[in-house]
């Protein structure tokens, strides 16, 4: 059950646009298209501007439809309805098409587009942004988990093509897809991680720590806070995560529930070093000076990670997605300020379940 | 210069929402923290439905607000004006948060949602829909080439994130993100092209050419009907097509501008045979019934393939986004009705530019 707005526009010659009579005539035509959809259709209500025309028609005050022309040359139509379970939509794509292209001639229009239907009030949110605020529908059609946990709100959304997704606090996090996420977090094929000690912090989803042990490491701690996520994730996305998470440890590695900060302090008074460092946590805020909690948090992060790196250490973490340039390079300046000083490199991959392409860094001490 | 359609939705009990005077009640709080971002606003017209509301509210005749309480217990609220280029929105993202957040919160909504303004109108068309029909919204910045060939409408976009990208009668066609689309449709590291006679039909981007050329076949012939798309290719993406466009021929390859129906035909008659024969035209339909130009088209080129390809020959194709399992169903029929009897394999993978997974077709007589 959702309510359906289905958004036309339609690019006209402006100069029948500023024209109060030849604004009439477009409403006329397009109420005339209208009509053949929604037959009962009625004028509920029109509002003549200096600039512009809009109107509202009605058919059986259920299916509510608003006409705007602007003065500029553009023309749109929005149509909105509210759609029981299992009921037909009043509009199929063949319907949408043809009205789009019918009216795109009527009106004499050099550029028209419809939007599939926007579905609104879904109990499942289907609808994502992108790091730079896009819109992006995705093809969920479960919501096979959701609890808050202590730290966070965790939803596992079914994808029809992506599987499985983890979504923590509305924010996408990993999906069964997105083996390449991992892979380019930890560089594979360029790091070698034979024989090497490594401190995941966070890392929940038990990805990067199944694909880490697959590369025969030393040993393995992973710090992460939240024993919801590690419980949903194991349950849910053992295709990415295998039974690191069951386990909790083996030979090689350990997970330990708790605050990463104040494990790494213990790590510092016990001068326990690590060739890898893993900031597998939450994302750089995408925008916004760099104060605040959160950024206050990854400078901590980063830190007490150069504290238990040995001197040839590296520190691998996410960034953002590349459109977001703002917000890197807020995290690039924080990586500057260090002492002591650092390099870093970066790599990028497109991750399926972002729809986008993200950033990754590598650290070391410079 | 484009509208911007701004849309919330707040879900409410919908014993709030059967009842009038509470219906008036959300109307009333709305209307407030509209006054919140537009001081002027005014209700322009209302609506007392038996089973729900419908109102409108402009500021200065310029910005058009809707709202409509469904009884069913959701509330939406829609937003929209005009934005001249170089002016500031009328709603920032924070705002649009606020609003979202506080709105919840007087509404006791125990789900809310805002998308980011919808553009309508721009020139460049930035919404584009994925196989089965979702919206993508993609971070376009530039319309780098667009012109109408005898064929088809060819426009080459710039994607900030994804590169250029080739859009055929507004279907994504390739980007520079999108490697992978070619080495899934060749099967790199599967197949083995070293010393093989090889047909592209089709495959006006060079993607598929340049790359097969990497891996020493004995000769490659590419069918291809779009003089224009090529010219444009070579200039705008050559990142993925090399100079195999620039040179048209060299000592392993010839690009051949034609019907690829009457060229089968002629290399029938010639009884000249391949190895591996590429089908790199037009994608399946993504619906209805298996009749049709289209449909007939793809049979044709189905069984001319057969007649040109050796006994132990291979054709490979794309099909179409994995979610599209109808068109998908059909294309596989058609491949069943084949004579002789032919064999199929498939594999898949996430093309970056289409923002979807992919699937592929490996086809060989039984």
């Amino acid at each position: 059950m959702t309510a359906q707005t289905i958004l036309f526009d339609f690019s006209v010659d402006s100069e029948r646009t500023t024209d109060t009579k030849q604004r009439q005539e477009i409403a006329k035509v397009v109420r005339g298209e209208v009509e053949n959809i929604f037959p009962q259709v009625e004028l509920a209500y029109q509002m003549t501007m200096e600039d512009g025309f809009f109107c509202v028609f009605t058919e059986n005050k259920e299916t509510m439809i608003t006409l705007r022309i602007f003065q500029q040359g553009l023309v749109t139509l929005n149509i909105e309805y509210y759609l029981e379970d299992g009921k037909e939509p009043l509009m199929t794509f063949d319907t949408m098409r043809t009205m789009e292209l019918v009216l795109r001639q009527k009106l004499h229009s050099d550029r028209s587009k419809y939007l599939p239907p926007i579905k609104r009030g879904g109990y499942i949110d289907i609808y994502m942004t992108s790091s730079d605020e896009r819109i992006i529908e995705y093809d969920i059609d479960a919501l096979v988990f959701e609890e808050r946990s202590p730290f966070q709100k965790i939803q596992i959304l079914h994808s029809k093509t992506l599987g499985n997704m983890l979504i923590l606090d509305e924010l996408q996090n990993i999906a069964e897809s997105d083996l390449i996420y991992t892979e380019t977090l930890m560089g594979r094929g360029i790091e070698n991680y034979e024989g090497k000690e490594i401190c995941i912090l966070g890392g929940g989803d038990g990805a990067l720590l199944y694909e880490l042990l697959k590369e025969k490491p030393k040993f393995v701690v992973m710090l992460e806070i939240d024993e919801l996520v590690m419980q949903a994730c194991n349950k849910y996305l053992n295709t990415i995560c295998g039974d690191v998470l069951e386990k909790r440890k083996g030979d090689n590695y350990e997970i330990v529930v708790g605050d990463c900060v104040e494990y790494m302090k213990k790590f510092v008074n016990e001068n326990r070093k690590f060739d890898y460092v893993f900031g597998d946590l939450t994302d750089i805020p995408i925008s916004g000076a760099p104060v605040g909690e959160i950024w206050d948090f990854i400078r901590t992060i980063l830190e007490h990670s150069f504290k238990i790196l040995k001197p040839d250490g590296k520190y691998l973490t996410h960034g953002n997605g590349t459109a977001c340039t703002e917000s890197l390079e807020l995290f690039e300046d924080q990586l500057r300020l260090l002492r002591p000083k650092v390099n870093f490199t970066t790599s990028k991959a497109f991750v399926p379940s972002f729809m986008e392409e993200w950033l990754f860094y590598q650290v070391s001490l410079a």
